[in-house]
C-alpha cells in the first residue's frame, strides 16, 4: 500500500542529453530540431559544470574518486607521486643503466604528430599513423636528448621520436623499470575493484604531441619528468570536434635520406576521428565548436591527473 | 620526460553513445547515418549489460553503491527495510490513528492513469494530468480500501485515487509518520555526500499506475505495504520510447455526477513525453522499440530498489 521514496540527486550529465530521438512515422525530427537539441545539451552541460579542473589537496578516497568517475570529471593532485621511486630517481643516466641496449618500440614523425590528422597536398584530410621502428633504448634516449638540446631553428627537417606504446609496456619492454612504480594506485584499484588493465610508460620531448582523441579507459596519469600540457573536452562536446571518417595512412621512410612521406593504407576502412583542434579553433569548425570550453592543465613532476574515460 | 599511465576501465556506457554529431559544412550526416548509429548504440548497450536487475544479498557499502550510480544500473535488496518501524507497524488502523482527518492531497483519475498519455476522441495524443483535490486522510484511505475490496467488474466507472505528491511530503503533510522512517539511508547519504532532496510517501492500490517517465534524481525506493511492479529502461533506450511533444490537458469533474472529463490546457506548451508503452509494445512503435529490453521487477514489503536517475 505504501511505497516510500528517498531521492537524491547526482549530476550525471543526463539532463544535458539531447532529446532528438523520437522517430514516429508521422513525426520525423528535422535537422533543425536535432541541432537545437545539441546546442541546448552543450550549453546545459556548461551551466552545470565548471570550466576548470578540480585540484585536490591530497589523493581522494576510493569513494571520493568514484564520485568523479560517476560525474565523468577530471581532477589533479599536485605532487601526489612525489615519493615514487620513479619520480625520485629517474634521470637519463639511471634509465640508461637500467635499460641499456634493450630494444624498444619508437614512433617517428616529421613534426611530432603521432596519430594525427594531416591534410595532404590535395586538401584531403587523412588519419596518419607514425612510422614505427625499434631501436636500442640508449640510442633512442640520446636522440631525444639531442633533439631537446638542439636550437629550434636547427630542428627543421629533424624527425621527432616518441616512445608511446600502449600495450602495458611496463610489464613488457620496460619491465626492468616496473619496480620503481607502486604495484597499484590504491584509490583507483579499490574504487573500481580491479587492477589496472595496462601500465604504460611514454617518453618524448617538447615536440611530441597527441591529437585530440578519446579512450574507453579510466586513466590515472602520472608525470615523472618534465611537463605535459593537457586540453580536455567532455563527451557532451563531441559535436564540437567535427568527427569525420578519415582515410588512413602512415609515414614511411623514402629514398636515400629516409625522409618520411605519407603512404595511404588503401585497404583500411575510414576511421572516425576528430578533425577540430581546440588549439586552432577557427579551422574546421562545426556550428558548435564555438561553444566548447576546453579544460586545460599542465602537469609537473609528481603530479597526478585523473582522465575520465572518453 | 616520462609520463606514465595506469589505466582502468569502467563501463560508463559511453562506447554506446551514437557518433552522429559531426556537422562539417561539406559532410552533413544523413538521417540514415543517424539511424544506424542509434541502432548500434542500443545493441552495444545490451551487449555490455545484462537484461536483469542485480539482486544484492545485503545493503551495498557507499562505494559499492557508487559503482551502480556510475554505471547507471539499478539493483534490488530484498527485505533490506524489514526492520523499519514503518514496515513493522503500518497498517490501516495505525495510519488512521496517526493521520486522522488531516487534509492530504489526492489525485483522481478514471482509470488510475496519473500523468498519462491519453488518446482523445479525435485520435490526438494528450498528456493528461489527474484531477487534484484534498480530503481528510481517513476518508481517502477508506476510499482506497473500499476500491481494493470491490470486485473488478463493479469498479467500472469508479474513479481511482492515489496520494502521490512529490514535494517531500513526509516533511509536510505526512510529518506525523516521519519518525517511523530512518533519518537517512546511510549508503546513499555517504556515497552522494548529501541528504535526500525529498522523502515521499505514496499510497495507492492495484489500479494505480504511473506512465513511463524519467526523473533527474537518484532514487532509493522502499516498498512498505503490498507490491509494486517496475518496468525500467536505460537512458540508451530513449529512441525506443517515441518521445513526442504532447498538448497538455487535465481531468476535471463535470456535471452533477462529477464524472471526470479531459480539459485541454490551451495556454500550456507541449510537453515532450514517452508515447511508447513497454506493456503495449506493438502500439506507437519507433523503428527501435523492438530493440528495447525492459528490466522488470516486483517489490514486496521491505524490499529496496535503487532507481538510477533518468
Amino acid at each position: 500500500m505504501a511505497p516510500i521514496t528517498g531521492s537524491q540527486r547526482a549530476s550525471k550529465g543526463f539532463e544535458q542529453r539531447p532529446e532528438i530521438l523520437q522517430d514516429h512515422a508521422n513525426q520525423q525530427p528535422t535537422m533543425e530540431t536535432i541541432r537545437t537539441a545539441i546546442t541546448a545539451a552543450i550549453s546545459n552541460y556548461h551551466d552545470f559544470n565548471p570550466a576548470t579542473i578540480d585540484e585536490l589537496a591530497e589523493e581522494p578516497s576510493p569513494l571520493e574518486f568514484m564520485r568523479y568517475v560517476s560525474r565523468n570529471r577530471p581532477f589533479v593532485v599536485r605532487r601526489a607521486a612525489a615519493n615514487w621511486t620513479a619520480v625520485k630517481k629517474w634521470d637519463a643516466e639511471y634509465l640508461r643503466e637500467k635499460m641499456g641496449r634493450e630494444e624498444v618500440q619508437v614512433t617517428v614523425t616529421p613534426l611530432g604528430n603521432a596519430d594525427a590528422v594531416v591534410e595532404d597536398t590535395n586538401g584531403q584530410l587523412l588519419f596518419v599513423q607514425p612510422y614505427e621502428t625499434t631501436e636500442p633504448f640508449n640510442e633512442f634516449l640520446s636522440y631525444v636528448q639531442a633533439d631537446s638540446a638542439c636550437p629550434l631553428e636547427q630542428r627543421e627537417g629533424r624527425n621527432v621520436k616518441y616512445a608511446q606504446t600502449q600495450n602495458d609496456n611496463l610489464h613488457t619492454e620496460y619491465s626492468t623499470l616496473l619496480p620503481d612504480i607502486p604495484s597499484s594506485i590504491p584509490f583507483a584499484r579499490i574504487a573500481l575493484d580491479q587492477e589496472a588493465d595496462a601500465i604504460n610508460l611514454w617518453i618524448g620531448n617538447a615536440r611530441s604531441t597527441t591529437a585530440l582523441h578519446k579512450d574507453n579507459y579510466e586513466n590515472v596519469y602520472v608525470q615523472i619528468r618534465g611537463q605535459k600540457h593537457f586540453v580536455l573536452l567532455s563527451p557532451t562536446e563531441i559535436p564540437c570536434v567535427n568527427e569525420q571518417p578519415l582515410p588512413q595512412a602512415h609515414y614511411a621512410p623514402n629514398g636515400e635520406k629516409g625522409e618520411l612521406v605519407i603512404e595511404r593504407d588503401l585497404e583500411a576502412e575510414d576511421l572516425p576521428f576528430a578533425t577540430w583542434d581546440p588549439d586552432a579553433p577557427t579551422e574546421r569548425m562545426t556550428r558548435w565548436s564555438g561553444l566548447a570550453r576546453p579544460l586545460r592543465c599542465t602537469l609537473g613532476e609528481g603530479d597526478v591527473l585523473y582522465l575520465p574515460a572518453m
